[in-house]
């Protein structure tokens, strides 16, 4: 099945990433306070992923709307857009998903009750062309990897930060199916330890040999040659630097130190070329998810803590962008730029 | 009090580092077993501190000799040291130190009696020349810092994981006490986690403000300029390289990207200049190290796992070493290492 999915009875049925891999428990979310409250727990994360489940999001405030006209459904999708906005600030793809659908809705011909079954529609296509993002970067990014590779991967850009097949390890997928013999090492990406938890659990069920590491043991892997490529997601593309998982910089620093190629595997809804990393809101998060993993403190009463969940990557430590459309240098980067800010 | 210290009554005691910041249990240790299964267990850890253990566990071992001569004291020494050197092979002051003392024991003129009477001495010896050396590097390393300084500090290289004082922790407290404002970062240093569990306790007991972070925020606060120096410890300093905590690299190799000093503070006990890095044996432990935290998994069943103890940071990546003698840069250590050759 997909991460995420609409069902006909008004509801969206996702897993509740928390509890993954020693537990799989299905959430099944009514109301866009649902689904905006999944997200700021984490229950789901994943920029793409959230992108899909924001869409579904309104889909559920217009399929549920009681307002009486046209009117009545664009103010209650906006107040919804607002809540789904505050939940988490760096991503892009929520807030791209969100301003698709309220663009469709503005601009849209017909009352409520048609309004609110297009909203639904073009939720499910935010869905299918994430899927097929996934397949195409998967295809593109395949040509990239070599049979016998050691691919390092930090956090989880798979199927489950995704609708499905996973955008870094989507590549590692497709280049599987194309025979190609390829392992993975997966840092297990504290706090939140979505390597540990997600990727591992991921590739294990699709037999794909992976390897867990602390966040400590990346230098080491580099070093000692067992790396030949980086493949990570992104959570927003801007013109200067791809925005990630905290612990992404560095490990990008670290592989131009060892000449390893550091790709980026992303959909096109997670750029956002008109910003610069300086103007991008990096989303601080609560104390507790350094001091304790699961119910375990680690450290002592009263220290202090930082919980930046993302950092910034300047392009020049990025060999290249894998999106749906190819693969995408600098240099074409740039290009994008400067069509994107003419706009 | 010291982190270990030897009691008349021919035992050694030492605190349960495991269990800290939590509970403070003593550990009373009767013999060279006793000494050995504390040291593999990690319950005490630290280079510096299993010199000092190792030169105590052999102390244990005389004090309570029942050998009839100095022959048969000699031989328990040899087997006690035997099985001392199998408990962890990276650091290599608890080689030093288990050098030092079988060394006077076999040179020295007198009965059993007197031998055991005069290693117990040496081993005291041992533990307050590393508590002098680490007053020494404080002395010294404290001119290098600037008032408003911060520190981001990796694993514990503390009081904790000396005698007492600390070497780079003991850096920054002499700074403090020469009245500069020092505030320092600690990584957490997974898998054992000894910054957040031991840096943070300790200097929250000094008052000596102190922020945790993941380990994969080592790049992000770099990055925004949040760091003015970093100073960790050594577990060995061979002729090309400093072997310290796994995750000790990769914040030399960032440090250097952001041009920051990179200091390394450790006793002469650590030095090994007639090795180089390549002849050292990098510890490998356990997967569950990396599996669990405390009793939580946090990864499925049958990941495979790499667990590093520790890792190699060529001296390109190295500032200066401070130690008791002073700071040596990159020449005075080359220097150094070609007498040590020549012996």
């Amino acid at each position: 099945m997909r991460t995420i999915e609409w069902r006909e009875d008004g509801t969206v049925i996702t897993v509740n990433q928390l509890k993954l891999p020693n537990e799989t428990e299905f959430l099944e979310l009514r109301t866009c306070d649902d689904v905006a409250e999944a997200i700021k727990t984490m229950k789901i994360r994943g920029a793409p992923l959230l992108g899909a489940a924001a869409a579904y999001a309104l889909a559920l405030t217009a399929h549920h709307s009681k307002g009486k006209d046209k009117a009545a459904l664009i103010r209650e999708l906006e107040v919804a857009a607002e809540k789904l906005r505050k939940t988490r600030p760096t991503g892009v793809n929520l807030f791209w998903a969100v301003n698709r659908i309220l663009g469709k809705a503005y601009t849209f011909n017909g009352d409520a009750r048609e309004t609110a079954a297009m909203i639904v529609e073009e939720a499910k296509k935010i869905a299918d062309e994430d899927a097929a993002a996934n397949r195409a970067i998967g295809r593109h990014g395949a040509s990239l990897l070599e049979d016998g590779d050691t691919i390092l991967t930090h956090c989880n850009a798979g199927a489950l930060a995704t609708v499905e097949y996973g955008t870094a390890l989507g590549v590692v997928r497709a280049a599987v199916e194309q025979g190609k013999k390829i392992s993975v090492i997966a840092t297990e990406t504290r706090p939140k330890l979505q390597g540990a938890r997600l990727t591992t659990y991921e590739l294990k069920r699709d037999g794909i040999p992976v390897k867990l590491i602390s966040d400590t043991m990346v230098g080491y892997v580099m070093y000692k040659r067992m790396v030949n490529k980086v493949i990570v997601g992104a959570d927003r593309i801007v013109q200067d630097a791809v925005i990630n998982k905290i612990g992404t910089y560095q490990i990008a620093v670290l592989a131009k130190e060892h000449d390893i190629p550091f790709y980026v595997a992303a959909p096109k809804s997670t750029f956002d070329l008109t910003h610069t990393s300086a103007e991008v809101t990096i989303e601080e998060r609560g104390p507790e998810e350094v001091l304790y993993i699961g119910i375990e403190r680690i450290a002592p009463e009263g220290v202090a803590v930082l919980n930046p969940a993302f950092d910034i990557t300047p392009l020049k430590y990025v060999t290249a962008i894998i999106c749906e459309e190819g693969i995408l240098y600098r240099e074409d980067l740039s290009s994008l730029s400067r069509t994107a800010e003419k706009k």
